[in-house]
């Protein structure tokens, strides 16, 4: 089952490579913040470039669309691919400025753990989404979607022990709103990894 | 107006059944766990469970599809319709799973109003999903759509009242986090209901 | 590039009008509600029928799809562009219920700040789809999305900003939870016009 998907529109595929490349940076310079939580300023803004560069990417991959007569791959489904990938780039990057905003003192063991996961998820999507030029093997980039929805599932039992830690031993309120949402955004970044793999997903199921 | 739609593809058919059943069967589970708290972990994890078989049937419903060349309903909309009862599953599983990590005491009355108006709207979603298979009735079909809104604007006046109330009484800031983000929860899984007649109504729409 | 999108389904374009025109004015009647803040039952009330309006134009759609064979724009985005609209007149009128719900006292300047962002997003989007009518100039719609998401952005700074000085001087845990959670609500009324202007995009990448 031997397909090129982007005979003549490998400008499409080089645009959803660059993007998951962003992605990736921005969860590894996120990891990096936590796990060296100095000059915090300049490193969430440095998280924000990256999601510049991503938004950019994203707004080419929309002109191209719009200047091109026969795509690749239907078109919804060239905007749900490099609108997933901006949207993982966004919640990292809000993650990121809570931090700041909240004046965190020091990265919890739990927020290290569930930036490390994001780590690997970011990994795999941009691992599948180089696997989309040609969908010879379409059960590798699925084995890679049921992977990412793994990691999902990791994510969210992590977050249910943060909160619940956090219920626990937290007293004060308002810290425990701002630790609340920190996690709850870096658990909507893997989140929206998963949103990615299903449009992967619907790609290869609709072209394989 | 006759029209089969599962000629063969019943299978799909069969999926959409089983999986609108489970969601029903979660829906009741957490009525009866806020009826009668007590069991409170195996209660939870029997929901978890349901939560699984609805998990093993939507992989189910993709890798059918992954095989499936001509299928009785456009792709997208299969994923739409198995995508948005797992969401009601999910949604139900979460506020579950709340109620044992925040080591609630006590279902509310509001809670228990609201877990019986989710039994009704998810016994909707199951009838409309039965009806599917012959779409000899569509006005029947949309009927149970415009049911289900009804039943999430109503859920959407519970939650209201609900969220009203705890900010009148509630006093203790931590306590009011909890029971906000429980109720919610209970009617993001009306929501998501909501999100699922809108599916179908769209198969209606596509096919009638 | 001269087209006319609604040669013989100009209903479709007229219920579009008339859901934004609804969603410019329940932005109108929450702007003047924050900035003269007396008769709130009334006012949070008028917004509420301009809500239920909106309701109504929206199942008019739905039908009118319903009894449509051949419609001037795939059904989905006939759909999506209907949905999106609604979207964000609910969540206006979230945040105008939540001023009366939570007994607030007096709008912050930063609540009228986003109300004023709000009130040119809308006209941003009422604009863009009045123009649906004809793409002759489909460079001109494009232009008003990306406003509108620039407009969003901006949105997203004022969020942040408002959020973070409330963290700052907000000391009573219960009062920050009610603030943080009418300016997200304010802030999503944008964001969904956000999704708008991406229906629109849509639109008009598949039939410029």
């Amino acid at each position: 089952m031997a397909l090129k998907l982007f005979p003549k529109g490998r400008e499409f595929y080089e645009l959803f490579t660059r993007s998951a490349g962003q992605v990736m940076a921005a969860a590894n310079a996120l990891d990096e913040l936590v796990n060296n939580f100095v000059d915090v300023p300049a490193k969430v803004a440095r998280i924000k470039d990256i999601e510049h560069a991503c938004d950019k990417i994203t707004h080419e991959c929309f002109e191209r669309l719009n200047k091109t007569f026969i795509t690749p791959l239907d078109r919804e489904d060239i905007h749900a691919l490099i609108t997933s990938l901006d949207d993982v780039c966004d919640a990292i990057d809000a993650t990121a400025i809570r931090l700041q905003l909240y004046r965190v003192d020091k990265p919890t063991p739990m927020l290290k753990d569930m930036a490390a996961l994001l780590v690997r998820c970011t990994k795999t999507v941009h691992d599948a989404v180089v696997r989309l030029d040609e969908i010879k093997n379409p059960e590798q980039i699925l084995a890679e979607c049921v992977q990412i929805n793994k990691l999902e599932n990791e994510g969210d039992q992590l977050l249910r022990k943060a909160v619940g830690d956090l219920f626990d031993t937290e007293k004060d309120a308002i810290s425990l709103i701002k630790w609340k949402e920190i996690y709850e955004l870096l658990e909507q970044a893997t989140d929206r990894c998963e949103d990615m793999a299903n449009a992967i997903e619907t790609v290869v199921l609709k072209n394989a």
